[in-house]
This record gives structure tokens, sequence and C-alpha cells, in this order.
């Protein structure tokens, strides 16, 4: 099967077949990463730029070496130091690194909606690396990856999504991406801080929101965002939605405890649930991140390396 | 022929023969950046750095793809956050850098002559990536190549500058360069950022100076500069020396347009001319730039790679 | 001979051997860093983070020309940016990037104990490359090899540490690793800038901390600690403790001048003793570095690379 897309710009534009193939690539490349050598050559003389209007060095060095072990020339431009000081458009950035003729533009933006923008002026691909409080595909697809690996299955599975819904892009690639794959989603957190017209069930109760789900995916917190929801304290904020063990045994007895980082400790979650190997998949998630973005590296450029048309 | 420099700190100590060559080489690294890999090993095991003392996202992308597309290792430096501040002269930073053998160094930096400087206390190549309001040769490579590809020659044709020359390294790389290729070349702006002793004729009056020109270069505006100029607003430098449609039509029926970015639209570019393919160049211009600097890492480190003196 | 350690935190663990091992391997990278093209491909496939949570231009750009002249992917972390602001805690950063998979993290911090404690948390290597008052290794290693390869041996030497000893990683380096090899240190500095305890002996009076030494190694001079020392100015300091040609003809005839760099010209040391290459071995330092943190990075990853326990 050929990735039919020229670009990732979020999961809501995938169908779940399309989804499932780039699990089950990324499921190839996260073997790959644990052999004592990761060295494919595969996007050898192609030129991918990490183009980060704001910074996030975890996920921007997540690209850099799927990138590299793909053996890809990979170029971080950071540019929240650069030409928008200046004045230049976001158009014209994008034309600027596309004259430079690159295969793949990987984008974080402040901004929802500036990927596709992007996408509307170059000839390369181009992958959203998070935009505003738009879209995180490869976040929605390496949390995807990480239910799948840990609970063998994500269809029939109950996700509860907890905190700061409304404002954040895991979220929202999570919300395109596990209903299409037969997860039952419920969303938990301070009502201001829950989506208008939101797509699945809501719960202001931590407690009722997390009863008997399979898995528990905590948000980072943040603190100006409980500032509007009227939580005084961060302290105030764990007692009502921190994740703790006692909490968390009223989610199912093997549910699995998910957080894209960086965690704010004993805010959102707490130290025991955190450290369980048993219950946390945190550092699954980002080990699955690297294995995910080499899959969407790889098949973003198939066509172009086979000559196909794009 | 083999290039006999073991710098490039400006064009204007190169002959004509010397920049067509240039040139000519340029062409086949153009001409290679669109195949659909690029990957040369010609520069397998020699290391560039890419010492930037001020930023410039966009020229240090440009020297970092074209070493790696010429298969080195390619190191960014950025000088600004380092031990410049810690009191460190600019000597010996460079002799720091040189101990670590590289073959290039790339430099960048606020003050004109810095690049000398450092070449003159090192032992690698250094390559001027732009020193203060004095020369920015590989840009003015890049613009004499994009003007020929475009116009078929460069000899003969009628080149009006645009804005604030007296500041502009870009300026000076192209006085340096338009003129020996045979260009005749006009100064427009006004009178204030004009440079004493100019070396070609000056207008203060746009519309007279673009009359029937062959190229309009547009050069990138700087607030301040404009103030010393006594032009009160962005709107009144606009109307006075921004190139609209209707006073592009001053120029030549087929005038290329072309600016070294970022481009400030709406003052110095208004978009519809920025926008036409037809007329404007300034792409092309971020493209041949790729070209233009693996041409001249190329021929700086042949010498040392074929085991001449230097 | 295997290198049996699994990191590299301080010179204060490893045995004179084993120092000296290391000294023999950065001899073979010093003389490969001197041909022509210097590419190893010995770690092809591993992947090395550069995670700097304290900036570090000369140190960073020279552990990462070392991986890529080893063939590594080499991937800069610029942490002092990033998730620590959002509150992340120093074990979580470390576990975020040892879920990438890396080899080997070079940690920059400004906390003594930092890579000790990221060390305890991942599974891969760990080069300590400077953390607060405490160790710098390499640094240590490199001017071990400086002083071997400059004066023919180690042991024996009268070797002179200068300058704020109690604040110095370099100097805690040194001190853990010149006398297992031989040498006798001596500790020169304002009574409040040696360290309690020393473990050398000391002297506040510089011509008397020289008399006769075979190597003057100057530290740099940080303004804040001189206050503290109540040396009112730069001047003042330099008159009782820079390093000038005429003090320095109370050392041995012969003595050789170290710096760690950034040099303060002027302040601990002279122009004319800085740029004397009979005396100076400073640019050698450097030179010696890339070397010492090949032999590190080599060794740090053989047994995974041959498949033994680590």
């Amino acid at each position: 099967m050929a990735f039919a897309h020229r670009h990732l710009l979020g999961l809501a534009a995938l169908s779940a077949d399309e989804i499932l193939f780039l699990l089950d690539e990324a499921e190839h490349w996260l073997a790959f990463n644990r052999r004592p050598r990761r060295q494919d050559d595969r996007l050898s003389g192609l030129t991918i730029v990490n183009a980060f209007f704001e910074n996030s060095t975890r996920t921007l060095v997540s690209f850099e070496i799927a990138g590299k072990r793909l053996g890809a020339q990979v170029v971080n431009m950071h540019v929240e130091h650069s030409s928008v000081k200046k004045g230049e458009t976001l158009a014209d950035t994008a034309r600027t690194i596309d004259a430079m003729r690159p295969d793949v533009i990987a984008v974080r933006h402040s901004i929802g909606g500036a990927p596709d923008e992007i996408a509307g002026v170059v000839r390369c691909a181009v992958v959203n690396g998070g935009d505003g409080t738009h879209e995180h595909p490869t976040q929605g697809l390496l949390d995807a990856l990480t239910i799948r690996r840990r609970k063998g299955r994500i269809e029939g599975l109950k996700v509860a999504i907890c905190g700061d819904i409304r404002h954040s892009r895991v979220a929202g690639s999570n919300l395109a991406c596990l209903p299409k794959l037969g997860a039952e989603l419920r969303l938990v957190g301070p009502s201001v801080l829950l989506p208008e017209d939101a797509p699945a069930p809501t719960f202001t109760d931590m407690d009722e929101g997390i009863d008997g789900a399979d898995v528990v995916m905590m948000l980072r917190n943040q603190r100006e965002r409980m500032e509007a929801a009227e939580i005084a304290t961060l302290e105030d904020f764990h007692a009502r939605y921190g994740l703790t063990r006692a909490r968390l045994a009223r989610a199912a007895p093997d549910a699995l405890v998910m957080h894209p980082g960086p965690m704010n400790r004993g805010v959102e979650i707490a130290d025991d649930v955190a450290d369980d190997p048993e219950r946390s998949a945190i550092w699954d998630q980002v080990e699955a991140g690297v294995a995910v973005r080499m899959a969407v590296l790889d098949h973003l450029t198939r066509a172009k390396r086979e000559g196909r048309p794009t």
C-alpha cells in the first residue's frame, strides 16, 4: 500500500486504514531502533528542514533523530530567532525554505493552521509538528501506537483524556484518531477547559471520568489556563484533577497511564503513578515517537523517490 | 581551471574570469540540486564550521545544506551566544575553531572586516557570509547567477539597485561584481542612504532611477535607517521608493525584479510585483544561493583535497 | 585493553592506567585529525545526544566534531531553552532522551553531580562535559595529553594551577588526574578562591607559587568571583595574579603555559605569553580536546558495539 497524501497536516484527514498502515510501518522502525546500529539509507540525498517557529526541544530532537536514522540531510531551522522578527510573512519564509529544494519541512508553530498555509505554497511535503491548539498528528500516531502495543488493541478501549482538552493539540489529534480506531473517548477537566461542542462525553469530576477507563491520558497542565479555570493553586488542581494512585484505582485494574510530556509531577500526575512501569507508558510514548516519525518521513518521500507524481 | 584564492572574503578581489568560473560551476550544482537525490561525497571527511556571530537563519541554512549535499561534516556555531560574551577576542575564537582542524569556516559578523581578521589567523579557508556593511560575496554571486540565468547575459544590462545602498553588504558585493561582468549600475535611494563617492550614477528619484532598467534590485529596508533619511512612515517610504507595478512600468518591458530577502511587503516591494513569476526572480535567488555556496565550498577545499599547497 | 567504565563522569574514579590508556588512544585520533580527510565509520548508526543544560559553544563544537568524525548521528539539544523551563525534572529530561535510544549523552550542566544523576536513570553511556564546580573530565584528559605531548612526560613535573581553583571544574579534573600520573601540583590564587582542604600546597603569592614550575596552568577569571576575593579591578588582578613574561621568568626556563579558554587577555594572561608558540600550549589543548573526546566516545560505545554486557 502506498500512503496517498502529500502532506501530514492532521489526523482528521486520514482514514482508519491509513492510520493503521502508518502504525504498522512504525512497528518496523521501533524494532529497527532497538538494534545496536540504526542506519538506513533510504532518505540518502534527501533534505529535511525542521522549521520550528516555536521552541520544542523534545519534538525537534525526535524528528532530527528520525531523519538521521533514515540517512537524510537534516537541517534545523530555529525560525523563532529569525526572519519572522524581521517582518517576513509565513508564506515567504516557507517559499524561501522551499527554494532550497528540501523534500520535507517539519513545521512547529504557535498558530493553528500554519502548516496548512505552508503546504499551500511549497512543492515539498509538509509534516505538522504541532500547530497552536489544533493538531499534533505524529503525537496522535505515537499515542495510538503505544496503546496498541501495550494493550494489544485499540478497538473497544475506554480512553479518558484528562486536563486542558480545549487548548491541547495533543487532545486534538487523539480526538481525530482514536475514535476512528474504535476507542471510546471521554474528556475530563474543569468545564472552561473542556471543548465547546465536545465530540465525546465530558466529565468535570475526575473520579467519574476515569471510572473503568482502560487508558488514562493526562495532558500537560498550563498554569495560565488554570487561572482561567479559577483553580487557585497547583495543590488545588492536583487535588481535583491530579492522577494519584488512589484515583487510578477507579480506572480498570490494568489501566494504562500516558502523558505527552514534559510532566509537572505533583500537579497533573503523582510520582508513584508516573514511575510505575506496570502502568505508565510515558517513556514508551517517547520511543514510539521516533518510530512514527520515521514511518511518516519514509512515506511522505516515497512517491518522489520512486518517481511517481505527488 | 583552479580557483586560486585561499579564502572568499569579497568579490572586490576577484577577476571577471574568476567570478564567471564560479558561476559556471554553480550552474552544475543548480542542476544537481534539482535531482531527486542530491548527495555528493567530495567533501567527505572534511569539516565546515558555520561561525555565525550574528543571526541569519536563511544564510546559515543555505550554507548548511550546501555543505551537507557535498558530504561534509557541517557544524553550526552560534557564536552570538558564546565566548564573545565572555570577553574572548575575535582572533582567539577563530584560533579556537581552527585548532579543531576544520577545512572551511563560513563567517557571518556584524562588523565589516571580521572575516579578513579571521583569515589572518587561521590555517583553513574562510568564506565571508556577510560582514557588517562591507560585503556578502556569495550573495553577489547568487545575484549574478540569477541575472545570467533569467536574462541570458549580464553584459550590457542596466541594473538599478534601490534602497539603502550605503549600509548594504548586498549592494557592496553587487557593486564589486556586476560592473566587472559588464553591467551598467545605477544607485537609487534617499540621498543620506546613497554611498559617498558613489561608484555609479545615483538617483534620489525612483522613477528616474529605474527608467529603462533591465534589472531592478530592491534592498531590504531597515526602519532605523529610514528615520535617518527623515522618511516619517513606511507608507511614505513605499510611496517614494517602493516597487509597485505602476512604477515597474518605467523599467524595461521585461525587467527582472530581485530582492535578497527577507522582504517587507508593502514597504520596499508591492505584493503583485513580488508574486509575479514572469518578473520576480526572488525565489530563483534563494535556489541559486545553495548552488553558489556548493561551488565555493568545493573550490576552496580543492587544493587541500588534491594535496596542492594552499 | 577494554575501558571498563559505562560512563565518564569524572577522572576521580579512573586509575592511572585507565587515564593513560585513554591518552594513548587519543594520540591515534590526534594524528587521524591531521589527515586531509577525517571520517571513521565505527560509530555509524549510533546516536550521540549533546545535552547542554548550560551554554558552552567551544565544548559543544568539540564534542560534535568528535562524534561526526567517528560517523555517529550527532544531535545537539539546547536544553537551556527547553523543558527545564517548563518544570520538567532533570531525571525526566534524561529519561526522555534515553527513550529515543541514543548510545551516548554528553551532558553539560551548571550543577555539580547532574551527569551522575542522569547516569543513574538512563541505559546509555553518559559523558560529563562539565558540571558546576565539580569536574570536566575530558578537559582534564586533554590537559594531560597536551602536557605529555609538549613535555614528553607528566611524571615528576611541577604543575602550578593559578586563579580561581575553588570554583573551577577544570581545576577539579586536573586535581583528580595529574597527581595520579605523578605530577606535583601547586595551587595559586587569592585565599578565598583556594579550595578548603586543598589536596596540594597552596600559594597566595603568584611569584612564589610558580617558582620553578614546569607547567603554569592559568584558569579563566570570573569577574563576580574576583569581587568576592576583594580584588577591586581587573588591573589589580592582573598585577597580582596575571601571567606576564616577567612573572613567567620565575618558572622553569622551558615552562609550558596553558589555559582552558576563553582567555581574558590582559587579565589572567598577558598577550606576549599567550601568543608565544614556544611556551603557550593553548591551541594544542583545543586540538587535543577533539582527539580525547573521540577516544572517549569510541570506548564508551565499544561494549555495546561488540555485543558485550555494559
